[in-house]
């Protein structure tokens, strides 16, 4: 149910590399939150050389992770999901922690449209699931299945 | 009075079909919120084929609308803007509507600065519109009059 | 402890204005809310000339600058933001103040890790950074003394 938007340096990360951070984001977000991983989109923005700066000065290879989750997550949950995803970026971008930035921006379910369908309140995911047209469940369902664990 | 971030695959959407979500997307917004058409901005990211997952899994053609809004809007009003922006997905992207996704986040007006100038509370933006410098205030009327029904 | 993402046309910064921009912002942040320059990340990004509407029509080279910042600023402080930065992009960017867009997300801080870490209160920086590691603390520390004023 939510959207993770990483904003790394052009370049820096392989295709490869993108596709663990997705696998790893969808993992984290499921797990912690107990929403199916079929639901967790990753998006990939390149930042050219001349764009990126901290502290007024050109940025060092930093990565940033922006997940637009549900609103009514714990304080325990987000603060899991925060640091999960800061050691997925260490481990798979090769970068120290001292690098990794990663943001939450808690919206309402009543702001989400998710495969054209509003979105239920956490917890009652399978139930909306179950409720999909037959095709979708099903891509919906095999996607879970298929999540490496 | 919001922007509204529209994400699709690289070379999915034409300059003309841009246009048409754009023109969708402003009178949308203005027909459900009441709000001047002239105030709503679009802008357009393309993502490349390797930087777009769902479920941890390569993401099919979808298109997703992230729409900056200013807070105080109902509930049924929130609906109607998402249900009827994923309906415009379909109708001009050409895909299922389970390929939509659309997310409303509101802000504050009083986080806003539109044209130069901090925004007014929803309801109050024709006032708002007539005190502004005349250039730009000819500016505003001329694209509120041009916008197509 | 913020970022600010600054959208303009494909091209119509120079990379000497983003740097300008991205110290004025970071000035301007750190003045108006007392958090260290250290800690403001700046992103550029580009739009291409058939991404880019207002009021459903092709919009002029305007700038949007979106500033995601930590809750509990007060109304004055976010003002003071808002404006500080219109004029700045009037300043470097050489546009109109009618052409400059500034809008704030407040984050709650246990919604935010930079450098690896969660983010304190606000008006606790100084602290955060002290019982950091030697070398990072030492990095933000030589930012913080290198913000041109």
């Amino acid at each position: 149910m939510p959207t993770y938007v990483c904003w790394a340096r052009d370049g820096q990360l392989s295709a490869d590399q993108k596709q663990r951070i997705a696998q790893g984001v969808t993992l984290i977000h499921s797990e912690c939150t107990g929403a199916p991983p079929a639901l967790v989109q990753c998006i990939f923005e390149g930042i050219d050389a001349t764009s990126h700066y901290i502290g007024g000065q050109p940025a060092p290879d930093s990565v940033w992770v922006y997940g637009h989750i549900r609103d009514g997550r714990d304080l325990e949950v987000r603060e899991q999901l925060l640091l999960r995803i800061a050691e997925l970026l260490v481990d798979v971008a090769h970068i120290d922690s001292s690098l990794t930035w990663v943001y939450l921006n808690p919206l309402a379910n009543t702001n989400m449209v998710e495969f054209g369908q509003t979105l239920p309140v956490p917890g009652s995911e399978l139930q909306w699931i179950e409720q999909m047209p037959t095709g979708l469940r099903e891509r919906l369902l095999e996607l879970n299945a298929n999540t490496k664990r």
